[in-house]
């Protein structure tokens, strides 16, 4: 089965699973809205990619990595645009969490995301059981402190931030997850890993910048130019677009020369090309290309 | 050594880990404000005195299910505690963390110590890694939805709202946690200890509305007829303070006839009794004598 197949359906039994008889019904509904319908679904794609590299060898362990990856980046989205983080009013296309569903509600869905996803770990351990500490253990780190997106979002309430603590921290661990998970469901060391996982998370970084700067707000389904407005730093804005492109491709490179050996690091190679091109939207990888 | 002590050490170590280097300073200082100093510790010691009870063949896990219960009980509270929800000044005698730290970091501070939870689970795990599947799924069903406390919290969104979905979810979820992982982390099936952890939950529930309505915010570290206040159900209120404490001596008779047959059966009952009476302020247990 197809990637994007396996990953939706993968989050649809999870989100199921969290919206089943006795759940209070606005939260029931407002975990499946903050989940579908997504965005290129990037990370858990990343998951299952290096997953199959590696071989493959338990297809419900690698599907629930990659869904318990995107349930967390769907979590982080939502607390991200409270009115105490960005106040964001769109994403994807729709109105935010909160104002569709009011703050405590947008509190509680990126709670029982977050549970959500280490429950979705353990579900699937069936086969492997020896695999879940490792698999619980790359999550968190991914996620909470003192390196995980709640660092990362944390380092906005700092009067002298870290950039580089900050961006890994807030956009690089999710894609150094995507990486080590999808090998450690496979079996494999994941360590070795992670350098492609930061490397594609900088590109991700360095696109989304480029979108901020340079698209409409119809393109990318949420307000642009919000860096300028919230004075966040910006790759596009300081190095212009030409030189934010030149960066990504180097990135991409990078993170190209760093896949381990692995049985299937042919075909890893073309895909992570493409995964990165699709990091850009529309208008802007006629201008790479 | 003492289950007060095992569960400030385990506690300590968790938050530790989550403050290392590189961790954003007032995230690291707000993990810490809202774990220390603690309250009674009542559901981290009923998981020890139940994993006691069955032999506690793993000390480290069974402290790892302890420290992780607690750390998801001041999640909740520093979530509940936030302005869209209860908007309380004070928890355990000193402000409360979107008081001390704004509300971005207590957002965060949450967030961060539902992740260290499970974190906490993986960490132990070495031992009897057969055992973290279960209770991973254990301390997800307490926590997200349907059934869990962010569930229970999720109620008070409701318009037409059943009240023992109510309290069960939002109290009950975690004092049932604590029997069942206490069970799961000593290796014993921990369904049959369901039941104590859901009529002490009650109890624990009926004893806070007690406090709620009987008490002083001097006693008890946080504002006093906040149910009233925000319109909630409260027994004491519906029963009158006798019915209230005749009702708790029930629950806390019926939750001594539900503890399964076990190896440390007496001691556990003597233990119970005594954490059931610690469950009412200084003032309400002499009435209760």
């Amino acid at each position: 089965m197809e990637s994007g197949r396996r990953i939706e359906r993968a989050l649809d039994r999870a989100v199921a699973y969290a919206e089943a008889p006795g759940a209070p019904p606005l939260l029931a509904e407002a975990l499946r809205y903050a989940v579908f319908p997504g965005g290129h679904r990037i990370r858990p794609r990343l998951c299952l990619s290096v997953a199959r590299a590696c071989g493959d060898d338990d297809p419900c362990g690698s599907e629930a990595a990659a869904a318990a990856i995107e349930l967390l980046h769907c979590a982080s989205l939502v607390h991200d645009d409270l009115p105490c983080f960005d106040d964001a009013p769109l994403r994807r296309q729709k109105p935010t969490v909160h104002i569709a569903f009011g703050e405590p509600i947008a509190v509680l869905t990126g709670d029982a995301l977050i549970v959500l996803a280490f429950e979705t770990l353990a579900r699937a351990a069936g086969s492997y059981p020896v695999r879940l500490g490792r698999l619980v253990s790359l999550l968190g780190r991914a996620a909470g402190s003192p390196s995980g997106i709640a660092a990362g979002q944390a380092w906005e309430s700092e009067e002298h931030i870290s950039l580089s603590d900050y961006q890994q921290a807030k956009t690089g661990a999710l894609f150094a997850a995507a990486t080590v998970m999808g090998a450690a469901a496979a079996g494999s060391d994941p360590e070795p890993w992670r350098r492609l996982g930061e490397c594609l998370g900088e590109a991700y970084q360095v696109a989304d910048d480029l979108r901020d700067v340079a698209c409409r707000q119809e393109e990318i389904g949420k307000p642009a130019g919000r860096d300028a407005t919230l004075g966040r730093p910006n790759a596009a804005a300081l190095l212009g677009t030409d030189g934010a492109l030149e960066r990504l491709g180097r990135l991409t490179r990078e993170a190209v020369a760093a896949i381990p050996a692995c049985p299937g690091i042919a075909e890893l190679k073309a895909e992570i090309e493409v995964q990165a091109r699709l990091f850009l939207p529309a208008s802007l990888r006629a201008v790479a290309a």
